[in-house]
């Protein structure tokens, strides 16, 4: 509250998260959950009550308040800004809505080559500058915590403006994609640079590391992926500054980490639908984050804990684990038992 | 027509699906998609005008017309018997029903421990007779033609039960596998029993091969699908008969795809999400199915024909390969790219 902020370099030393994503020896394995603030918090349901979540996400008092309450209550070692990956679309000339229940809406989605024109990636950062507030909230807050930043990555993006909306088999998406590979390109540069601009502004705001949510990425057959996607993920990662950790995270993408590696990615996140070990093999150069089943914690906590061990001595001797679920915490989740899993992560880890 | 019913014997030895499920050397790549007979065709939605989709599976003059069309129309290898993963059920003692674009319901579903008593898996297989009538119609008009029988497997057929239907992220059936990991193992048990007779009374009607469709083991992780899933599907497996090859597929499962081949089944399917490469080098006793992206069809045969021929590519020199896709055929789906997509694997693999 009223420390003066921890200069980047003392953090950068200090905070196991950001150490062990970047292979350094760490004293406990830290902890993160993705979707850590949100709707399986009664505080977070209450705020929501009075506020919509667009208007959550636009409130930077707001955003930077259930991003510090979900650390405190949790204890883990690294924030996430609120946000949504929708919003970088908003500048780039695409409305966006969220309908209560259905999800978001994207008003005006792409359909052809000529749609592609209509958005543009070249945004003025400073219109999401709102995010940027929030960060330097947090930090205000709880200078010595990591905060991590984050986007859409393109495919996933590119999914929501061709679809307009959420999606079960992404046919419009690969159907262009198929199509018109050119426009389907296009489109993905300029997501690319958006997305470039945004989390280069998180940074100067104040975040510590960055992640690329590529959540729908797992629709695509490997060569696809490496096709169309691959390209542009390593054109952002490498148009990052250098020394803040690159987080990618995809469900589904256990067929082609390798890709999400080459992006040049610090770290690569992986759903739990693969072997910690198996991706450790595959990827020795890079630190893994994950990867427990979310849907584990609605069982009893003794059986969350074998479940616990089993990734923990996965990692064990690989370059780097930054424990995680494989995917969001679900609303219906007892909180008492994501704490008890955070505790259980660094205790069993530091043994 | 007129033909009499070609023994099995010969068929075993003709059939290029039949040697490719046993590693037989076959002049051209053997092809059967996944809801070869369904709503992407206009004579499969004029049946459905008139009658509902239980209806349509239990008369068998009419699930051997829309198998037998579907064989004829798109000029596959196999015939898949029209009928549906879900009907097993109801023998069992749960009442299964299909409303209008909602997906099967499940009226009764299993809660917990005491409501696993009410479902048996000693069924009469005769109940479920209607299959049996209609393999046989099948191989009265196509006696020259391998058929697949097909159940569901026990993972898929126990979170429907437990659900209560379709679900999205099987917090349920999760639940009740790690709180009461008995009452789970019991309910899988009882599938399993119910899913060999069922399978059993297929092959006596008639089948040549058949297929356990676990679509929702993808959601499990590997340690999970090792503990409460695997033991079951290598006891079916185990008590099918010699002689007719057993096809395991599931979608997201390509985590543990050594866990579907350790069930002793001949032939394990792969979806798309996995280049079949890789496949070919972690299972290299087994004959592999699938796996192109069905969204594919909905592109350009031009940017399909590369796609194809990378599969046909990665399964050269693999003990044995029948092409599929890596999921069913969608709503939707261009019939004329479907028939362009078996010619294509017909004429690119003779080569």
């Amino acid at each position: 509250m009223t420390d003066p902020p921890a200069p980047r370099e003392s953090l950068a030393a200090s905070s196991s998260f950001l150490r062990a994503c970047r292979g350094e020896p760490v004293a406990s394995t830290p902890v993160w959950l993705m979707r850590q603030a949100g709707r399986f918090q009664a505080e977070y349901r209450a705020i929501r009550e009075k506020v919509g979540f667009l208007e959550l996400c636009k409130t930077p008092d707001l955003a930077a308040e259930v991003t510090v309450f979900a650390v405190r209550q949790l204890g883990v070692d690294a924030g996430i800004i609120f946000a949504d990956i929708l919003l970088v679309l908003e500048p780039m000339g695409l409305r966006v809505t969220f309908e209560k229940g259905d999800g978001p809406v994207i008003h005006d989605p792409i359909v052809g080559a000529r749609d592609v024109d209509r958005v543009t990636g070249e945004i003025d950062a400073a219109s999401l500058g709102y995010v940027g507030d929030a960060i330097r909230g947090f930090k205000r807050e709880l200078p010595r915590v990591p905060l991590i930043g984050f986007a859409g990555a393109p495919f996933t993006l590119a999914s929501y403006a061709i679809e307009g909306g959420g999606s079960k088999n992404y046919v419009a998406t690969k159907r262009l994609m198929y199509e018109d590979p050119g426009a389907f390109s296009a489109l993905m540069e300029r997501l690319s640079v958006a997305i470039t601009r945004f989390l280069s502004m998180q940074i100067d705001a104040g975040a510590d590391a960055v992640q690329l949510f590529d959540s729908w990425a797992g629709a695509l057959s490997p060569r696809d992926y490496r096709a169309h996607v691959a390209p542009h993920m390593k054109r952002i990662v490498d148009a990052l500054p250098d020394g803040v950790p690159v987080i990618t995270f995809g469900t589904g993408t256990g067929g082609f980490l390798e890709e999400l590696a080459a992006s040049g990615a610090d770290v690569v996140g992986v759903d739990w639908r693969l072997d910690l070990a198996d991706a450790a093999r595959r990827l020795p150069g890079v630190t893994l984050q994950g990867n427990l089943d979310p849907v584990t914690l609605f069982g009893p906590v003794s059986a969350m804990k074998p479940a616990v061990e089993a990734i923990l001595a996965a990692a064990r001797g690989h370059r780097g684990h930054v424990f995680n679920l494989g995917h969001g915490i679900l609303p219906g989740t007892p909180v008492d038992h994501v704490r008890a899993l955070v505790e259980l992560v660094h205790e069993l880890s530091a043994r």
